[in-house]
Order: structure tokens, then C-alpha cells, then sequence
């Protein structure tokens, strides 16, 4: 939902809707709650790389459980960020990638992942 | 992780050490995950705009416990992000604000929530 900024001071109108990720009822607020969480973040920095298919998907973000992975997917699926591929071969192979809405937000994710691996780094190398 | 203790695969050379965060045990995967997770992100973005006293902070994240907001800073703190300045004041006036590592981390948390934002209000106005 766009909340109908700023409702708190009585304002009404409906030209000036922007989407407030503060507000606990924005749509922009559910699906950051959607993608933050760890396994949520991990899962898109990952498919930025590339497709996978579920296991190596679970392989790729070390210590991600299948269900928590699955429901993770689920999530991001229904937001939007991620495709779920099905192949109708036997057995079905499942392929996951993302959406180019997708692409956008883990590009955003990897420079995040990417700050922190590298003051990681740093602060290790002036031990 | 950068630790300078591998021994899990054996490898002891610290050359060729990055930090890796996919991997369960890396340092940069222990930061990520504390500031992943909605009211991290959400206190971050808010950190951006300006330093916070507690109640205030709360106020601005919508929905946040007192409890859960008290966790996600003391994990911010610990990880370098977000500094607590108690001033000697009665009753004792407690603000919290971004570290320099905490600003970059920050401002990239925010340009993923715009990013965010700008798809739900393009997807609004498209209905």
C-alpha cells in the first residue's frame, strides 16, 4: 500500500502517495521485510550470480536449511524479485532466477555485501 | 571469514584470505546477518537521516518493539555500525547515530529501500 503521506497531519490527497517504507502498512515496508532476514539477502546475492536450481541454490547459501530456503523463495517469488522455473522433465528440474525487478534489488545487495566483505577484510589485514 | 585460523580445510597461508559471505562462518556473514532482518534495516535507513534518541528512533520505525529495537541496536553496536552516546544529563539522554562504517552501510540500505519504493509507487500508478 502507498500510504497517503502525511496521513498524520490530516492531509488527504491522493497526488502526493508515496510509497514510505517506514509505515508499517506499505507495500514498499512488506517487501523489504520480505527480502531482509539473512536467508533472504543470501538467497538474492546468490541468484545474482546466475540461476540455480533449488539444491545448489542450498549448497550456495551455507547453512540454510530446506525449508527455510524454500519459504524464503516463496517470499521473494511472490514479491516479485524471483522466477521458479519448471521443467517438465523426469524428474522436474526446478530452475530459479530473477525477475528483472529482482536484478535490481540484489545489484543493491551484492554493493552491501560487497562493503562489508571488504571492511571485513581490512579490518582483519591491520591486525 | 578472515580469520586467520582456517584449519577446517587445512589451508594455513593467510594470502589468498577473503572474506566470503556465504560462508556460515565468515565475519562479513555474521555482519550481514545482524543488520539483515527488517528492524535492522529499517533502523539503519533511519540512522541515515540523522542521529535518534531511543523513543524518537522508535517512533520512526513503525511497529518495532521496544524490545526488539533494544536487541537490534546493542547487535548494531557490537558489530561497529551504530555508536550509543549516553550524555551524564537527568534523567540520562541516550542517542544513538552511524559510525563512518555505519554511514556507508547505510546509504547503501537506503538506496535499496528507494529503489524498493519507486517499484511500489510505479506499480500503483500503473493501476
Amino acid at each position: 500500500m502507498v500510504d497517503s503521506t502525511p496521513a498524520a497531519d490530516g492531509y488527504d490527497g491522493d497526488d502526493a502517495m508515496v510509497a514510505d517504507v517506514f509505515a508499517r502498512d506499505c507495500g514498499s515496508r512488506r517487501i523489504v521485510e520480505n527480502l531482509a532476514g539473512k536467508w533472504g539477502l543470501l538467497a538474492l546475492a546468490a541468484l545474482h550470480e546466475g540461476s540455480y536450481r533449488f539444491n545448489a541454490l542450498r549448497r550456495r547459501v551455507d547453512g540454510v536449511s530446506e525449508k527455510m530456503l524454500a519459504q524464503t523463495l516463496q517470499g521473494l517469488e511472490r514479491d516479485g524479485l524471483v522466477l521458479r522455473d519448471v521443467q517438465a522433465t523426469i524428474p522436474p528440474h526446478v530452475e530459479y532466477s530473477l525477475t528483472p525487478f529482482g536484478v535490481r534489488v540484489a545489484a543493491k545487495i551484492v554493493d552491501l555485501v560487497e562493503l562489508v566483505q571488504t571492511e571485513v577484510n581490512g579490518t582483519n589485514a591491520s591486525r
